[in-house]
């Protein structure tokens, strides 16, 4: 079929091709009594009666959720029945070592300049490591993820996806003793080693049942939502363009580590996932417009590829670090547009009104409809982000995140098909695209906004824990049940 | 399945419930050269260089519409495809009858109140009148007919849909030179009487495919359109509560004649179908407010109903015209809300913000979305609008019309959902509600707003004139097919 | 001093420069019992329940008016206190001669294309036409001049703005009847007639106190809302292009008549009042476009005074109308944007957002705030114009109208700054403009909206009928006391 | 005069009454090179690239500003000119002290639950302090004053706006090693001795010129916006409700250890300036609205008078404390609405689409028009917070500030005299309101921010400095000169 002008002729999908959704731990997992992770940074932070008289945080609380982790056979069916055939899960880290991992041993080399350049774990250690891990949350995650494979699926799984232990990362006490007197996640380089124990043990645990590992969920966006744009409500919430820097280079260190430890145990493909966002230059033939969107977007969309590819970036290099990457994670929702102020201290400025910084429910400059979140809508920037990527890197992608935040369904319907179709004229041009998984199957929760962003297909009843349809999923599963963008003759027939 | 706080639990339609689409002869059958029909008076109306210079018309063409007339067997496809079981289509009056047929004796009666109580026709004159009848007109309706009939549907037939012959409306030359110096529609007497040898026509023509008969479609619309909101832009134009009330006193007895023409040939069904808006008092405590409401609720739903079902209204009574309905057709768009101001000379003024008196694209007052055409969504009044029909007559009722202005397809699905389970919920309660057609399968011309108003399920491409699905046509699908509105767990099963 | 980037430095006007209000007479004078004057076509057009119902007219009524006529005295101190030095003021030919004046003998001559190129009284017509005449009105009309003459200041007098006597126009029975079974204005002859006579009467009665005499106010608003974009409400509301042209045609050979009248009495500058607006085309380098707004331009603009300038306009050549114009009142608001459309019927299109068609309150395409009324404020046209009409005919000028509605006299105080500022710089480029008068001194009766557009610099509360005062009306009374547009080191020294 | 409905009657206010503006001195003492005062946390804080990049301030700097301190004999022009009879300055006690005075002996006691309770200076310490200030500060800011005083006009002056020295408060290292591991500001004690010294030295420098003292402006919004609504931008932005008390608590005794210090040396009356809001229930009969309404209230309006009146509030008990109170200076804006949710975890939360939450130039959920900080306009409050203020105080009031963020002047005439006659309004119930100074003559900068907000009665040109006049400018001269809201006949005898 479809829809309206943007719907140009009929786009079949490869064989194989995957479609399916993602989720992450923390936004999902909880919902009933008994399944709470009291144990993590996030934790702590959406708790913080400061944070919510301070507007930081939302009030909503994570444990009222859609309670994936009791009803994952539920969302299963309606998953397979709207035609996934993968999803990517995230493991909660805090919920296989509620407790420090820091005793078990582990053999540490640097390089010259001092970049962690191996972490190992004898037999011995790894023994310990292994019955260190929480019992319980191991099965659990294991009954989550044969439910889904015994049903013929794919599954990919990221290790790390925002939240990190409270043993690891106390944003409350950082914040108020000093990011140095508290224990202050991503900008100690403890964190390198014990992530990659972790990933020893995950790849222990799980390696039956994954197809694609992924090591971190968009390690970008945590440094800067947690170091620079702190109004976006993310732990700790300290701007400094020097933790920002330091947050982005311990997460390099330890994707590359971890992808040691995964390779050599599971032999999978091991990539990351990032989050893209498309920059333009608000005046297109301005120098310094052009200037300013090209170093913000090597900052934000290459600097850390870059690093794990070619083992070398502007804020890191080191050998260790090189091709530590098998597959590229694109998390995509829209645009940036940007331009330089000549009397500004900072290079470039993103410009209101187009991209992440519009009305919620209401129109950008440029006249596309914005979500719920005030996010407009951009397909075009997700295929120029795939051609990017593979002219760049030549590896294989995946779009692990796509959605819009819009309750009654106003939008996505459009959203979703326009971004489909992104992924489809990629592929017609030669990029190696593997799937498109939508974020998300069913509401969820939101970081600091809580629940008031409805990102699924399916409404989340938070009360009763039902999902219901929106008109979007029949849309969706047309698609994915025809691999098959059609247009209205081959629908039809 | 669905969706929302609307969504309350499942709701099963009854067998044989029909489920469709209706149209009308001039807003749907041109697009392909040689279809055009240039002998009514909305064609001259639309096509008058006045008229679009003054901003009363659009300047959009009915020849550039969907070509419904060539292309019948598509859309029959696509409908069929979507679950439908019930087409209601128009015949153009114009198109059977180019030329007059004044010249065609009919056996006249009055009663003492004045009020033409027969209108007969006997061997030779029906004889006669079938033979003046364009022989090309009549086949290319019955192609469309038999092909839908043949298909196991049912076929809803009305009469006339707002056009007239031209040489019985001339609504430039009214204007011009006068209401009664040309030739002035429902004004004049004489229409009674060639609208009912025209229904004897229909019968003799078409009487065999046809399963419910409809005589006008909302003549409550015609009288006051074109006599009284005459910012509307339908013909003539001309205010006067005069004109007003005497277009609906000849649509009145018309129907009743041509009643008797169908009753006496088919022995079918016989209805007329009525715009019906659900009015609500402004201040609801107020008796000035509440006593408005009723008076222009009995005048545009009621008045038309109660001259041709008792016999008796204000502005006519005759025992002529009384049980000359077997059912009733229902179009429903929305509310109006009203108040009464003393100083002013009306008695009733319909208040801003709220039904058909909101910004195109916008939130009335009551927080409700609005379409393109500014009408507030508002479901309720169906399902009130058929309790009161149902408690007054009794009737079987279809909804005969419900649909909404929305290109992108932002409102359709939730209206659309709302508006069905407001007639699952009136039948629940016992009313007698055989179908819902929703207006409308394709994008069709929106009379003085022509194409600007998409009202479609499927989009038209005016160009290549192909159909489009927009997301709510799944949705339909999945209704009708089911016949019923599931819950999401009936629909998962 | 003053505001904003706008205000670029110190502007003093010529020494005489007449400062002041317009008014008319329909607008403003009722508002008292007994002054009522039910004898004109829109008295009759405003009080039709039909129109009201059919929202053409607001409903509200002239006779609730700010009561002119009775509060001139009050009305006058307030002028003369915020610094007027003229005001233009209206009469009411149906106040005058509330009967026919066909009666009164004339000799009419025609030139050869049929044009009347004289129409005179001998001395007992003249004697006639003057007993004819209502004293009382005419008496009244002495009083509120002589109150304005008597301190000091100028006076301009227009013949006749928008309402004509009932006895030559009566437009629910044109609508009704058809234009030519009626008495309908400006569409037939006799008007130019009986409007010379009218003059006649005018000079004898008031020449004594005229300094400028004005025929007609914007006939070209008459022709156009009268006949062609009839849903401003304006009488009789029938659309068509002859009828706009016949109407502009017999305008100006009345206003020529006239023009022999008054001169031959008074000796004093006649002129006529125009409505401006500054034309633009949409695309500025599209030739459609430019096209589009040359030929609209002329038509607006320039048609008239070609005609009584020079003698022939598209429409109308006669030597009989050449040079009967001696200084041009321009009535200035907006712009329109203007585009063409090839496949439209129609030469030109206005284009939606800008000048005359923006939303209330809003803001137009162009980021101009828009009045009430949805006028985008833009000054620069009034420039334009004025430097226009300068090249084209170099008579003086004046200023005749020029304001907003804006209750909350949210926009006014710029908005007449910048006004003023306008006309400031057209005459230090060379134009000859005499003077600026504002419309409005206080609020008024707004035709077919009524009362809810507010143009006063003073409010007038409609039960009491007193003026409160805006705060641009102490803008107004710094630049009209000082004569000029202080920068803020002249004004604080 | 005057306007809109809102106008009642004439209003004359006292003898004597004050009226003027308010300045402080960090917002507009600089502007010209060599005025810098780079010795303050507000210094620091809008400087840092981390908090331009991060948003969090504006990215303007102060050294742009409008220059006061080089410019105050042409702004004491302007506000002559204007009506002003009193100013309201503030002195920057960095510029007075910009090294630290902790060297300074002084004599310290604290009661029985340790509040200090007294901090006296004897003659050797004065001397040494006095030797210690900075002389061109003291000579700049003497000059000011003096040509103030000279013309025959009162002064009020604050000691402290916000900005504290950086060798007291550092705020960005605050933030990075924690509160206490940097001079941490009104979290010290030790605070409260050194503003008691600052407080002597002014006392001795300047109080031959001034007529009323106040200690603090806006203590209140100090403590919450730096640690609770840290969404403000206000230093250090950690939120804290145990720092939020903790700074109220020393800023609550450092009052009145200055007022001491002032009485002592001055004699003159000494206040403090606070902010207030009025705050609202959202359901009006909704116990808990109700009752949180109370407890904000009392929270933001009352704690600190309570304290420094009656010596005891629910934060703080101490005789010292007690009758340090001589008159209130009230800073009024908007309001607030508030409401409970059982759900939340804090005990109240304030209403967006009210007070100081509603859209920039937008309107209010109750239809009032909205600043360009989005601040509602609602003078009621005003005259309610006054009227409270006497009930429970019966102390001299002064509004000390009162304004709106208006760059076109759209607003502020109405919001000017509704809220003077608010004043007016309460002085006739018998509050003894002293006088009312406007926020601000002219504009400048809004703290975080920076330049975006408008205050002004006079627009500032920031390139040359150049002061124009807003519309409502003159509305002022005209109240302030006749002292009085005058009716329009008043206004016009």
């Amino acid at each position: 079929m479809y829809i309206d002008v943007l719907w140009v002729k009929f786009l079949k999908f490869p064989k194989d091709f995957l479609m399916g959704f993602s989720e992450s731990g923390f936004q999902f997992e909880m919902g009933y009594p008994g399944d709470e992770d009291p144990n993590t940074d996030w934790w702590l932070w959406v708790h913080s009666p400061d944070n919510i008289a301070a507007g930081i945080v939302s009030g909503h609380l994570p444990e009222h959720g859609p309670a994936y982790l009791r009803l994952y056979k539920y969302d299963h069916d309606l998953g397979e029945k709207l035609g996934a055939n993968v999803l990517r899960l995230g493991i909660e880290w805090s919920r296989i070592f509620p407790r420090p991992t820091r005793d078990i041993p582990a053999t540490i080399e640097r390089d010259d300049s001092g970049v962690i350049s191996m972490v190992e774990l004898n037999e011995t250690a790894l023994k310990k490591l292994v019955e260190k891990a929480n019992k319980n949350a191991v099965e659990k995650y294991l009954a989550v993820f044969k439910d889904w494979v015994s049903r013929g699926k794919k599954l990919i799984v990221n290790l790390n996806h925002f939240t990190l232990p409270s043993w690891l990362h106390e944003p409350l006490e950082v914040r108020s003793k000093g990011v140095f007197n508290a224990p202050s996640g991503w900008l100690s380089e403890e964190i390198i080693v014990e992530f990659t124990k972790y990933a020893y043990a995950a790849a222990y645990f799980f390696g039956e049942y994954v197809d694609y590992w992924s090591t971190l969920n968009e390690p970008n966006v945590v440094a800067i939502m947690g170091y620079l744009q702190v109004k976006s409500g993310f732990p700790p919430g300290i701007p400094s363009m020097n933790y920002t820097m330091l947050a982005l280079r311990n997460q390099i260190i330890a994707h590359a580590r971890a992808y040691d430890a995964l390779k050599q145990s599971t032999g999978k493909p091991i990539g990351v996932i990032l989050n893209y966002m498309w920059f333009e230059p608000y005046r297109v033939e301005n120098e310094d417009d052009v200037a300013a969107c090209n170093e913000i977007s090597y900052m934000y969309n290459l600097l850390f590829t870059e690093a794990v590819k070619s083992g070398s970036s502007i804020i890191i290099s080191s050998n260790s670090l090189k091709n530590k990457l098998d597959w590229i994670g694109v998390n995509y929702y829209t645009r940036m547009v940007v331009t330089r102020e000549k009397t500004s201290k900072t290079n470039w400025i993103p410009v209101p009104g187009y991209g992440y910084l519009c009305t919620p429910g209401g129109v950008s400059k440029a006249g596309r409809p914005c979500s719920e979140f005030g996010w407009e809508t951009y397909p075009e920037g997700l295929e120029k982000i795939l051609l990017m990527l593979h002219e760049k890197y030549k590896l294989p992608l995946i779009v692990t995140e796509n959605g819009v935040a819009d309750a009654h369904d106003a939008l996505r319907p459009r959203y979703l098909i326009q971004h489909i179709e992104a992924v489809g004229k990629a592929i017609q041009k030669g990029v190696d695209v593997r799937g498109y998984l939508h974020w998300a199957l069913i509401d969820n929760y939101e970081w600091a906004m809580g629940y008031n962003m409805k990102f699924g297909l399916l409404k989340v009843d938070y009360e009763s824990k039902k999902r219901y349809i929106r008109p979007s999923a029949l849309v969706y599963r047309e698609i994915a049940l025809n691999n098959e963008l059609p247009d209205e003759l081959v629908f039809y027939n």
